[in-house]
């Protein structure tokens, strides 16, 4: 995991090559978003569902270490986008995140709209550019636009604001988190799975592992944000809280809540038995996912 | 032209067809964004350096057109990002857009930033599942990003922000608007152009054409913000010197400036004089686009 972190940087180091590149100060707000520590989950995704291809002969294996390694850099460059755009004071509202002041308190909110866009488009282009199969390129594209567009995360991001003081349910909450966080990180695990060219069935079982790890990588996120400070966490605690949002720890209490992780838990790993050692790094990121402490 | 405006309303109406899709208000706001008026431009410029293929053999013509709608309808998705961002309150904090409240006014701030950040998703979920050649999509998909991206339209828009009360000379100013409208305006030409397999040097004489054109339409622009009345424009008039913003009007005078978009568009059109009677289409558009009244 540690040799796949450190590669996961280096892909957005690379695709993210600007820091000299006019307008210098956009670039510079770009990197700052980007490559602000982040626990690179979705990157790491990408690479753990990637190696599912062991023993199989690629092609060209070195090529299709390079589209993997552009995915990883697609998909993270999405998400640092949705974090950006999310803490804007129009959205959450938040001055912390990593541990260090957002983009629009570090620079400003013109320029941290602006950063958001534009690491949108370049995740784009970076597949559209990156080595490899043009069909497999396409359905990259298409699955990571998918997850993130009006019927994924950002659809996921407008019923979460028309949630505030509505008191969703736990299927409305669970909805709301499937397209917010979950189509994201199933499309990581899907990219992964694409390059590595699974079967269908394969596929099937990577998304039921990532459908299990999206739900309970939301409810390890509402239980730190009940049970940790902000300080740990790197950005601010008790924000749900606080804005009388509704999460797994208000509906189910915070004991349930921790045992329902757990459980998630389980049902990942035991979707991907079949694949027996391959999938060692997906039973290791299902592990980083519930007990993380940030 | 009036079949092409039909063919892109078509075509943004086939490509955005979510009014019924869950989250409903997000959807309705996209398609406010996108369906209300506007002189659809680039979707126009996409299908004239479309038709230079005429006469050709393509491999598959009906193919290649829809290829084209695609690249039709997700350019100008992303034309009206652009405009739904730049319209909020922390960039040119505008109210009215093409005679209407403008989608933060009509909505409100965080569903306009979700729906700028979605349309944009979707021009590129457009293009990658459209049909047609997959190396010729991908090239679209590129092209199209790096017009918008850090390097194009939102590096333009970050100089433009940097621009205020800096006092930008002639050519600081003509290199702002090369990225932030000229870009997006020089890839429509250049998305017709790679769809209907020019060669290189007519693929060149094209981006002449587009470079000249996008010059004019800033510079008109300027002209109708100086001299024409918001009703006509459908925006709110008389913006840039009210925020002290350097214009070819203030910079040349504004005879100068009405003389400069004449040039411009004898320069468009010399560029494409080889292409004879089958660039009539592109030489509508450069009359179009000096002589617009909005």
């Amino acid at each position: 995991m540690q040799a796949n972190s450190a590669r996961a940087e280096a892909a957005l180091v690379q695709y993210l090559d600007v820091a000299q590149t006019v307008p210098q100060r956009l670039h510079q707000a770009m990197l700052y978003a980007s490559l602000g520590g982040g626990k690179r989950i979705r990157p790491l995704l990408v690479y753990a569902a990637g190696e599912l291809s062991e023993g199989r002969s690629l092609d060209n294996y070195a090529e299709a270490s390079c589209t993997l390694d552009a995915a990883a850099a697609a998909i993270e460059m999405v998400h640092a986008y949705s974090l950006v755009h999310d803490d804007l004071p129009c959205m959450d509202d938040d001055d912390l995140r990593r541990g260090r002041p957002t983009v629009h308190k570090a620079f400003d909110e013109a320029t941290a709209l602006l950063v958001g866009d534009a690491l949108q488009t370049r995740a784009f282009e970076v597949l559209a550019l990156a080595p490899g199969n043009a069909e497999v390129r396409l359905t990259l594209i298409a699955a990571l636009a998918s997850a993130a567009g009006s019927r994924g995360m950002a659809g996921g991001q407008a019923i979460d604001l028309d949630s505030v003081g509505a008191k969703l349910d736990l299927l409305g909450l669970q909805n709301m988190h499937r397209l917010k966080t979950g189509a994201l990180l199933s499309c990581a695990v899907q990219m992964g799975g694409l390059v590595a060219g699974l079967a269908p069935q394969e596929m099937r079982a990577l998304a039921e592992y990532a459908t299990a790890l999206g739900l309970a990588f939301q409810v390890v996120d509402d239980v730190l944000d009940a049970t940790a400070d902000s300080q740990t966490l790197g950005k601010t605690a008790g924000k749900d809280a606080a804005n009388d949002k509704p999460t797994y720890v208000t509906l189910m209490g915070l004991d349930y809540a921790q045992k329902q992780a757990k459980e998630l838990q389980a049902q990942a790993l035991a979707s991907i038995d079949a694949f027996d050692l391959r999938a060692d790094a997906l039973r290791g990121l299902a592990a980083l996912v519930v007990n993380r402490r940030k």
